[in-house]
């Protein structure tokens, strides 16, 4: 494809994910109006795709310049990318199963362009802003944080008192974490595993790691697809709760050897090392869809195969003796890195949340540290989600509203 | 049945209860070494069904003297209350079907008996001593109470600063309300429903009201029949939710036209109202899962029927011009009303919160007001029915939980 | 109960089931007006609980006089089978926990009376016909088997020349085994479970033998309810069938040593047996929701028992040693023997197919042997199912006719 | 990419499918050593992608010489097809996106290279014979047919005469329908309808037009997603089963209304057309997994349209007036045209009956007509299945035999 024709293809792939983003596009429309973000400048690592760009144009319809790249080498579509990059105000970095250098070079042109406010996901700008470019953080209003593993990274930076800015954390509004994290993961994980493997889902057992959101979600989608479940945890309540939702419940270890495809969603590292990778079964099929790609060890899955090779696109072959593993995309996010991301009716809540925080950031004065979003924003999101779902609800009544207000009422 | 049959029978359901109540089998254990609870009193008023009794026996067996009532006319279980009442260091004054009067007349008597702590299941105790027996007020050390209402009653009270105890709000242990309220009430209510109306699930349209806990459970469980669910909620994030787990959602009033079985799990009053009845399909039939009798206003039906009758054992009969409407067990707690109320398994973990909660009312002294159940009880609740399932789960290494603490490592 | 106040139960029992039974009621209002049984003795062995009762009257309806008789020493309901033999032109000699020898004098009895048109459930009527009163044989018009154990009995002696009758195969029938079967198995069974045991089905190891109709309902429900499904099978098909829809599938000696809660529903016997007690979990339910009572062998497991008591209603618990095994019902058809048998609606439609089968023989002479229900009697009662709920489905239009009668158009 | 480069792509997918279809490996291996087809040649027309080609091989490993095209204008993957073509043995003249003429022109080829023996997918190769290529009947021991269209075709053809060969239906082989059909249709559609569109399945309304065993798929796999599903039929036994697996069922004119993705599975023309059209919702989704593109009247659509035009790929844009309706695929295959097809391991069954088929009629003389898939080969498919998944059933003991063959034990 020639570039003029990528960038058609990206403006297509673009137009259709707005026509379904009806939030998003509600808040365009009084971000036209209004123009809250009128001289701001906004740097941004996200999964440079379709949905993205929606978003990167909203904050521009609100008066804002912008600046972005990819928050992992293998999430970029390179069509969305120039489609991005020819647009007025936006800078887009971004390029597609880049190295490493290029990788944190493009997150440098994105702070050398002067942002007063972030998004990250995975908190990558951020690391940046307080280890090499601190002499920027007095001009920074603030962050958005889109992902867990970010939150995570983030509460740590603070529990240590390294957090020297305002940060918003976009994950844990309501409507961004119980439907992205688990209806968003959950169906685009399979969408990416089945697509790239084309092989059955039902009567397989399937290992899920990690029951959080993310997890609930890939085990409700495989038992969908009808899977055999089995779900794997270090934490007690989630465990029980894995179990009651109809799943198997054990050890990595004793999972290794009955699984046909493993999914990691724990945050963690090493989820799938060593010890698992000797035990598995010929033919086991491993991918991730945590943030980053260290849940499946590859240096201990490289170190002990006798060869290495693509099977198929996305598809990387390992032969252990006798045995064969596949593991997809790179142990990359596989919805991303093998598909398109999460559904766009999804992200449209989520990047609600993103463009509202953003203004929000604009407007108030934030102290340093981690911030949740203002449970107004959350909800106005989901108002106007059910709205463009032409969906109804009941109101509670005075009486009602007085009896549960009340405590005098008995048996 | 004479009286030594009854209470033969109820020792027979408490001893089956017991054999599939393992985490307070385990604390029992202890109870009985350790004898925390010596020179207690303990008031009660719960469903006195068999489940509870073994709760009753686990706090004698740890010194304490107990009397206990009921907490909802209809829940008793005659048989079960005098193999209680039979019991050295228990006195129970729970009946069957009593009217108003006895009710509250047991609610004293269980205050009579001079408790230092109390557990409550809606809160009825402790609104008798917040009322007209304040002067018992400083001997009691504090009390736990069982349910959302009761929660929601006492978090009333103390933001009118109008609660003159200290309360553990056994409810909202991890281990009771996301496996009580969701697996407990799921099952125990479909159990109730099926055994009294006989009548198939599948391919109807069941119309469950809330999407907290108890709904989702309600929801799930009726999905899992074969129904098809509308689910009516006040809240835009739980209404996107029930969409998004695969239930049409709607209001009350559309819903009312085309539902073929109704459940309430509100917790709120007049969820289905004269203007509901108005609409109802011939052959529709009502129930309730929530605390109170409030949720189907029964008055309203009552003065729109031309008669009333007991069509079925817990099924009454309104006739509205030509079309009939049932209500289950006058609209009071289906599950336990015209069922044996939760499974065995899941009132083992609420229960164990219950007795290690009243532990730690007698060993530490706490201010008034509404507490939650300490973290670390709460985790060994799920480490015990974990073991008890002979499940065995992953345990971070060292790296891991340094990663998990750290912020450094990035894409 | 007096005996009047038993009659007045049952009779309230039987209106509740008839006003769920609308294509019945439908086909009850034609046989009042055309009276096409007048003149003819039905003689009966089905399970006397209140959807029976309705066809008993529907029957009586059309003009027939009536003898029936149960066809499982359990499932009668003794209040039922009273307000039935009150009724003009019914005699009914069905009684609760009879013994053996009551239970084959009532099906003499039944034949006492004269029957030219049988209904069996099991074929005890017509087995009895064969064999000590072969001398009514000439007589006899035909007859309708309402089960699946019936008809693979009554096959058997059609392939042995034994068969002196014409039967329809009623079981047979796609409105009977598809509902009745599956739905109505799946869903009654757990009913039966549920209400008899009080234990939690989430989270269970459940393992259903069989994947017939009855235990696709049987594992399709248990997984609804949260269960981990484990799959028993002797067809190949039917164990792929099972896999593919995310059950475990193994050997029974296998599900043995995991297996919280059996079911069996193959019609074979000693589906459960020694070997299989000898390894089981402390603490196994075992149900069974077969025809006759000899899938779970008692003989052996009374045997390898060191005691055997009541230890709840229904429930029979074996000691093993240390271990405790517990049998519901007594092994025999959990859903009727511990419940009231499959709900209202899906009787319906397995009784409509009677009455009109009933019809059938008695206006056609029909040659010895099996028949199957004839298609536009089944067609008729999904018809008027559909109508009773509401549904209106799709036509062809004749250019579609016209398009799947044609061979010409390709790709 | 290059023709080499086509080709090295296509073997890796072939590899990839064929590493997962290890029944057609046993069959494989069998043939190598016996070489049934030894002198045959074998003429098909089937979706030219890794799966086929796997089968393609292994007639060759049997002996036979085979020639192939495609049985659908969109189903080709070109580098596979490349890959087949440039093995011994193989002439491969399918190619994706042909015009009409060059797909008939192929089916021509096919039919010069002189087959003995067919295998279709549609029945194109058949109907030619019957028609253009009359003369070459007489030299045809026979032919397979694999899909449910197909058959359909070929019955009408034995109906009215004109059936001048022998062919089986392999689509009605029990391991070929109750598999493919059903949970390859089911997967593989939505597969397709996902990494089509990216939009969330969960919280639609999908609406699956026809209850076969795709169409039970398909709203199986649907409800697993998350998506509130309508089914629509002309079948009343099918619209009860529907309604009874807790779909909603209507009218094609009702469901058209509310829908937000449609997918037909009916083999039917019309299923969707101008009447539906003209009530759809802004952004209706219309998708077809039935053989034929006629399901979705595109002519109607196109006649109604304002302008058409791609807006992603293989999504067509249909504005009509206000509102937009999105076409995928054109209307044919949704899992072939936009996606890979049937996963392996369920074309594995569907093959390896088509292997066994093959050489059955080449070493049975078959009379005219449709012939079922002996029993035993269907039997053989499920038995090296079930033994490539590591799963061990039940067998019969003697005494359960008899108890299963006789008639003599009652109640």
């Amino acid at each position: 494809m020639s570039e003029t024709e990528m960038v058609d293809s990206g403006r297509l792939k673009i137009e259709w994910a707005r026509s379904h983003m009806p939030v998003l596009a509600a808040i365009r429309e009084q971000f036209e109006k209004e123009r809250p973000l009128k001289g701001h400048r906004v740097g941004m690592a996200l999964h440079v795709e379709a949905k993205t760009a929606v978003l990167v144009q909203t904050l521009v319809a609100g008066g804002a310049e912008v600046a972005i790249t990819g928050c992992n080498p293998l999430s970029t579509q390179d069509d969305v990318a120039l489609a991005l990059d020819a647009c007025k105000d936006i800078d887009c970095y971004a390029r597609y199963d880049c190295c490493n250098d290029e990788y944190y070079e493009a997150i440098d042109k994105v702070l050398d362009f002067g942002p007063d406010i972030t998004i990250d996901d995975g908190a990558d700008l951020i690391f940046k802003l307080h280890t090499e470019r601190t002499e920027m953080l007095p001009t920074i209003l603030g962050g958005c944080e889109e992902t867990t593993t970010g939150i995570h990274r983030l509460k740590a930076m603070e529990r240590d008192g390294a957090l020297k800015m305002p940060v918003i954390a976009v994950n844990d509004a309501q409507t961004k974490f119980l439907f992205d994290n688990r209806y968003g993961t959950g169906q685009s994980s399979w969408d990416g595993i089945m697509r790239t493997t084309n092989l059955l889902i039902a009567g397989k057992n399937v290992v899920v790691a990690g029951y959080g959101w993310c997890g609930k979600g890939a085990a409700m989608r495989a038992k969908g697809l009808g899977a055999n479940v089995i779900v794997t945890e270090i934490d007690v309540i989630r465990a029980l709760e894995a179990r009651m939702d109809g799943n198997a419940v054990m050890t990595m270890k004793e999972a290794a050897k009955i699984g046909d495809i493993f999914l990691t969603t724990t945050g963690n590292r090493d989820i799938i090392s060593r010890e698992h990778f000797e035990v598995m079964k010929d033919g086991a099929i491993l991918a991730n869809a945590g943030h980053f790609n260290v849940e499946i060890n590859l240096e201990d899955l490289g170190s002990m195969a006798k060869s290495v090779r693509t099977s198929r696109k996305n598809i990387m072959e390992y032969v252990l003796g006798s045995r064969k593993v596949y593991v997809l995309a790179e142990g990359r996010l596989v919805n991303l890195a093998a598909g398109d991301g999460h559904p766009a009716e999804v992200m449209d809540m989520s990047f609600a949340n993103q463009a509202l925080c953003v203004r929000y950031i604009a407007e108030n004065r934030l102290p340093n540290g981690v911030h949740v979003v203002p449970r107004e924003l959350d909800m106005s999101v989901a108002e106007m989600k059910l709205k463009s779902m032409g969906i109804s609800i009941d109101r509670l009544s005075s009486e009602q509203t007085k009896y549960m207000e009340g405590w005098e009422c008995g048996t």
